[in-house]
């Protein structure tokens, strides 16, 4: 295993940019520690073009030319224009590492992107809740088929380990359920409610602060948490979930009132998302739901994620790690390419 | 990889046992689920004789016998005798499956079984905390040398993912430090202190209860937080730590006034073990530090065990878990076994 491994990269926001820098700041250390020689070949943005060199880009330069120009087709060297579908289906890259905006209701463009690789022998990586959600199983027969990998570790958590921890560390466990707090949004909001805040106002401060959307609906009405535990069902627990099977209900109707009946019973709301085994069938469900202060999804707080995994070999094991950002996010991605280079 | 896995097992109390059932109730599945067709070939108890049949022990027959007669060599087939050394060295098992009794001061006789099975090319997985402490990094070059795996999952946290979680799950990321609380016995005097119960009656209830030892100095002196600390260092961080390098408090010291003087400022006293980084080297302490209730580790009560790693590319990462338990514990070398059979 100590040939190259050539890496596209689809995708250059916050999240992919964060990919290259890692490459570029820990090319060495990884190297050295797992053998492996990632070199970044190609790299296309939606609105910031796209380049592609066979020998692999520079990324010293090339992401200081791009700080400067906004413009990855500033890069001297390379190919240029080709679009994310030729990058895929047409250079030398083995591993897809796909990091565009989730569309939820269709999965596209990105569910095409991750088909075309699979069926040419490309590994894909990715970080984008769209093909995991929606056709995770067709996906993973896919990857079988063409003797290659689809890892989906940065769609939940953020790159806090929740998949390759269930499935991998977690080898030999039959596991019966995965709960957790799995929206920071939402999660920070019902914080702030406990401190005294109304819903409305936390509502502003979460947008104030960047953490919600100016249309918050996908968070705050549950629909983000149901694409991830539908992953998680699905992946984890070997369901095979449609969003129409997820019973929903989001955050918009909890009042002060019931924070502080809550809290007088030494109890803290919090939205939980959980899939679970019922008569042989993954099921799953988003809800507000009344934790007692002992159990450890109630203290994780802040825009902190958290997931408990119920196995036959351990009870409860619960995983906490921070939910948003493109560092972590990237070093999902990042594991998943280093566990495509072990196997 | 469809071929069968022999594995030999060496000491046969609650988690060795637990091991045995666990292959008996799960082999079917997981020959289906990992292609894993794991054959238990021998077993070795201190007390209890010994049993080698080279295609296999029928683990229905030989528990049923052994649960009416305490003894191994009750199986009406195979070879018996076998002294634990011969098991290890003579027989047709591809991986030693170690179960005994840690000797934390010499490591012995386990150290000299890990390494004859190494130096014979046999994998080992081991719950024994002896040979990971004292020698880990002299056992993982001689495992290299004979192109084998030695794999310690089980040592720290009974089976709760840790080692894996953060040499596998956390793949790219550079570990800074890993703290925890991994001693469940003076977790659970610590709690009942904040309840107002002091040291003294703590301490008897542990024992009353099977958590603590009639001479209670290891765990509440800190001994074996110091014991996996300089595993998790080791192994985490790649340090080479000796027992007389990692400082160490233990909590008989703790007075009930410190308890309360500590809930007055919002805190909570826990035995925390910490392994780290100081001007390049791997470092180690485990003393009681007051934690703000917002520390995920402060909410980690009762028998529970948790580790928080800190990461350049996450920041924290908390996992909590059981910290006893013969199944926990069978489940972590069962984790072993499957990545060996990965790999």
């Amino acid at each position: 295993m100590r040939e190259m491994t050539n890496i596209a990269l689809i995708g250059f926001g916050a999240v992919g940019k964060s990919l290259a820098e890692t490459i570029r700041d820990k090319h060495d250390w990884l190297k050295e520690r797992y053998g492996l020689d990632a070199k970044l070949v190609a790299i296309s943005g939606r609105s910031k073009g796209s380049i592609y060199d066979s020998e692999g880009l520079d990324l010293e330069e090339l992401l200081e030319v791009f700080n400067e120009t906004g413009n990855l087709e500033s890069y001297p060297k390379g190919i240029k224009g080709l679009s994310s579908m030729e990058i895929i289906t047409e250079t030398n890259a083995q591993i897809i590492a796909e990091a565009t905006i989730t569309n939820i209701k269709t999965g596209e463009p990105t569910l095409s992107y991750v088909k075309a690789a699979l069926s040419k022998g490309k590994h894909v990586v990715t970080s984008n809740k769209g093909p995991a959600a929606l056709a995770y199983n067709e996906l993973q027969k896919l990857a079988l088929e063409n003797g290659v990998q689809f890892r989906i570790e940065s769609t939940v958590l953020s790159g806090t380990p929740a998949i390759n921890f269930s499935t991998e560390s977690l080898a030999g466990h039959k596991i019966t359920s995965v709960k957790g707090i799995i929206n920071g949004t939402t999660n920070y909001i019902l914080a702030e409610m406990e401190q005294g805040r109304p819903y409305e106002d936390a509502l502003v401060e979460a947008q104030r602060l960047g953490y919600a959307e100016a249309d918050p609906t996908a968070d705050v009405d549950g629909w983000d948490a149901v694409a991830k535990i539908m992953i998680l069902g699905n992946v984890v627990l070997g369901g095979d979930l449609r969003s129409s099977d997820v019973e929903r209900t989001g955050i918009t109707g909890i009042t002060m009132e019931d924070v502080e009946a809550a809290k007088a019973e030494e109890k803290r709301i919090k939205l939980i998302a959980e899939a679970y085994m019922e008569d042989g069938v993954v099921k799953a469900k988003v809800a507000p739901t009344w934790l007692p202060l002992s159990d450890p999804l109630a203290n994780v707080n802040g825009t902190l994620n958290a997931i408990t995994v119920m196995t036959d070999g351990l009870e409860e094991v619960t995983v906490i790690g921070g939910g948003a950002g493109g560092l972590g996010t990237a070093h999902g991605l990042l594991s998943d390419i280093i566990a495509i280079h072990r196997h």
